[in-house]
């Protein structure tokens, strides 16, 4: 590096009660520091917001330990190598890592060892496609889906937020699985574009009425549901529970309604339906599949290239708007993959 | 037969709200018919009484068509063939069928070729135990703990219900399979049976305080549940949710604390605790392995002629006694197997 950089970091300052707000957060400038041996330093490209940000906020166990107070906020994303003194990465190399919200992120030796950071290729895909489908969102919805629901052709396949960033992933895969897959989202645009765009059978606007989702199960799905990707949680677990077909599946990879609450999670009261169809409910963390990345990156980047898959993101511009951006994921303003451009 | 008989029976009168007590239910006495051709009449000699019964006195559609208002209530149990005109059976024989709640089934044709009447052989096991871990309570745990909850050694195994019918069993099977088996029961005298007769190494007495469960978990289950039987649902299935191991299976085999609402089921608010486990809540019902009960009361048999597994039946006599009798299941004061003696 020629001159000391400066680097912009939002840091987490309090835990939310309820919604996240700009009062949560705390913004810092710091003098980019030099990596240590064996260490890099990345320049932040694109950072991936998610809905599991939200729960890394809280305090307590989880899948993954919460983000401390004061820490710059976790997030992966992607960036380009600006100093290396590691091997393996040479200035100018495209890469995914835990980068944080931040302009620069330092990542040392270690991290690098527990696969921390990865080479990208940009042939496979955009950056925004690297965030989304061959990102998390995508290996989610590629693990979650072909080893937890096990689709057979002819099966129907319903998914919640299905223009997000996994449910798009989910439903076109299903697709080309050879299920019928109906999607349920947010509004008239949403589920148009989920047709239109993305081939799915049918799409249901959950904001269309109390019964709608009920009534556009019935309509769209006459055999029943056999696999139910769950990103929501809440009243449309509990009405998809009711539709169930004998043995179906459901993967829970989120619960988006409930991550705001201040009151207890809502328990689906229908779970009793897992006994009388002989279903199962099953959990996925995506990270448990790090290993198998590379097989559905190919399979993916494949799909894509060939015009079979679609991919959208949602960009929004500058760290500044870190914390309204985040905020568009649980009003459902975001359309797509929500993404936080930071650099060229 | 020399001389017309008379036939008791206890016919659904109308559907309960809440719990059922003797005005859902109506007394008739019949004169026994002959069979017809091809069909069998059996005298009943011990009913099971199940929880399930509870769910089949409901309108709506579950696993199995409710009772209809006017119907001889459905239940299972031990009979022996008094006339015959189907020559598989014999008079004198000893079956196990659905035979209602009634002194005397006429079991036709149609039933016998839908598996609904076998023969069953002494030798196996008692009457008692035919309706307990060789019956539907044993063929539920059996394949419930086996197929769904697929134990290995080492792993801890929690269920509730564990001095009932399918608790008996599922914790004695897994005890053989080389767990650590732990019950929830409700009162002292139950526990100690439990520990000291079944061989449980602990069992947590629900009854005895609001945090007697997680406090029981805490102690008796250091690396979290792998595998869940849950035969009750509610507050009891939120607690153990919470100290889920990674990778555990829950299988939901009933709910009888929620039986008796009158208000929704209550669903379990901490099934998130299935994503951050990476665990599945599945579903069984008994009747899907109607092939498979020959292998389970084999070996199940055997374990109770070696002694490695011991059955308790709580036994009441006499038909008229079935409505007070079944109330026994949902307040706990049953203390094992429950079974209606009919006749000797």
């Amino acid at each position: 590096m020629s001159s000391p950089l400066s680097n912009r970091q939002v840091r987490l300052a309090k835990r939310p009660e309820g919604a996240a707000t700009r009062d949560n957060w705390q913004f810092t400038t710091e003098p980019v520091a030099e990596p240590a041996e064996g260490g890099v330093l990345v320049k932040t490209l694109s950072l991936s917001l998610d809905p599991a940000m939200r729960g890394w906020m809280n305090e307590g166990k989880s899948y993954i330990a919460p983000v401390e107070i004061g820490a710059v906020m976790r997030a992966g994303g992607v960036g380009r190598v600006a100093a290396s003194r590691n091997p393996a990465f040479a200035v100018g190399d495209t890469v995914y890592g835990t980068l944080g919200v931040q302009e620069y992120a330092l990542v040392p030796q270690e991290e690098i060892k527990r696969n921390g950071l990865a080479k990208i290729d940009l042939r496979a895909g955009t950056i925004g496609q690297w965030l989304n489908v061959l990102g998390m969102p995508g290996m989610t919805g590629y693990f979650g889906l072909m080893d937890v629901g096990q689709p057979k052709p002819g099966e129907t396949v319903v998914v919640s937020g299905a223009a997000g960033a996994v449910g798009q992933t989910v439903g076109q895969l299903a697709k080309i699985k050879g299920c019928r897959v109906v999607g349920i989202a947010g509004g008239a645009a949403k589920c148009d574009w989920v047709v239109k765009e993305l081939g799915f059978d049918a799409c249901i606007d959950y904001k269309a009425g109390p019964s709608a989702v009920r009534e556009g199960l019935k309509a769209h799905c006459p055999k029943g549901v056999d696999i139910y990707f769950d990103n929501v949680g809440g009243d449309i677990l509990d009405t998809v529970l009711a539709k169930l077909a004998r043995g179906a599946r459901i993967i829970i990879c989120g619960a988006i309604s409930q991550y705001n609450n201040t009151t207890p999670v809502q328990g689906p009261k229908n779970y009793l339906s897992l006994l009388v169809n002989r279903a199962r409910m099953q959990g996925i963390v995506v990270f448990d599949y790090a290993d198998r990345y590379g097989e559905a990156v190919a399979e993916l980047s494949g799909y894509l290239k060939d015009g079979r898959m679609k991919s959208r993101e949602d960009v929004v511009e500058g760290i500044d708007t870190f914390p309204e951006a985040l905020t568009r994921l649980f009003t459902g303003e975001n359309f797509g993959k929500l993404v936080l451009k930071v650099s060229d």
